[in-house]
């Protein structure tokens, strides 16, 4: 049994953010499944671990639990330094963080399934208004991200460099989300190079989304 | 005329964060304002220097520019250590993180005005809806916030101790803006008390919108 546990969800971007962190950095999880179509995370043993109901949550050997899937990379990375998801100088770490948190907070928030479901109840959106929603708010920092991934000089193989951290793990949960909702890519060449260079890695390629022990 | 600009908006809650952080570091800064409900953060001069266009976006004193208010406050925290924003030790800063994200992104991001605009826009939604569409995504996280909060023996006059850090200063902002759409703060005492302690503080009252040069 492993001593650190993962509340996961399969299809949660946010957890498989964790995922693919807890793979790259070599450290072994148990895996937790709650499924949040069916309210999983809202029962009370769950809220009793982490009273925001929402997935990922790790409870780390101790028994802490951190939630908020950033705030665990940043934990996993001080706590276990190899490999880095963070460069080695405070500029990079800014930009990295920079590009992390253009998805984080402005992604990935406002199409998330309880924002989606609200659409739906409040405002009655059909499935095509909620596709289009999903895709305009992923068009809006797309287009940007690609702008400066494109032109910066600090890109490399990956979002920073030629090795993968943090922005990277993001972009791709993302680009698993956006392909559920039909997203374009074909305006992002350099968001998908580096999304195919990371799935090219076992880290990555084994947290996806299917081949998780709940996935359906 | 500083080496540092920041660019800003006065009712920003992700400038003004980045204000009091700049504040509580004693760096100054010069003080650009982009008027976002005029679109003045589209304006083609300033997508050259932040692509996403929003606020905040820092130009640090070598001329490199980052944006989102958590990365520029990791980076003032790595480049002006004292006094710190973030915990001692790894656990400590996760903790914080943690909240701070709580709000970062599980409420700024959904209640912004870019998405207040779209569900009127889109979905035709009035006064009283966009506020009980706030004040909904308010209370979906401060609950679990002030339970965290009130329950963990590590808050102290502030979030973590007895020293203001980086989710004080989400708190601060956020509350700043549930006041323009009547949020009740009865259920929330110790975000209260936490709020109160700060606004005490020079750094934190001196970043308050209405005290800012764009204010109306």
């Amino acid at each position: 049994m492993s001593e650190i546990v993962l509340h996961n969800y399969f299809r949660s971007s946010t957890a498989y953010r964790v995922r693919i962190a807890l793979n790259l950095k070599g450290v072994g999880y148990e895996y937790v499944a709650h499924h949040l179509r069916h309210g999983g995370n809202r029962a009370p043993d769950y809220l009793a671990i982490n009273p925001q109901g929402l997935v990922p949550a790790m409870v780390w050997s101790d028994g802490t639990v951190i939630a908020q899937s950033l705030a665990i990379m940043e934990f996993l990375n001080e706590t276990v330094p190899e490999p880095p998801l963070l460069p080695a100088d405070a500029m990079g770490r800014a930009r990295v963080r920079m590009l992390s948190q253009m998805i984080a907070c402005d992604i990935h928030p406002v199409n998330n399934l309880r924002i989606l479901n609200a659409l739906r109840s409040r405002y009655g959106a059909d499935d095509t208004e909620i596709a289009d929603w999903f895709r305009h708010w992923v068009n809006e920092t797309f287009q940007p991200l690609e702008k400066i991934l494109s032109q910066s000089p600090e890109t490399g193989s990956f979002c920073h460099g030629d090795t993968p951290g943090m922005a990277d793990i993001c972009i791709v949960a993302q680009v698993a989300n956006n392909a559920r909702f039909n997203v374009d890519m074909t305006p992002y060449p350099t968001i998908c190079r580096i999304r195919d260079a990371c799935m090219q890695l076992p880290a990555f390629a084994d947290a996806a989304p299917a081949r998780q022990p709940d996935a359906e």
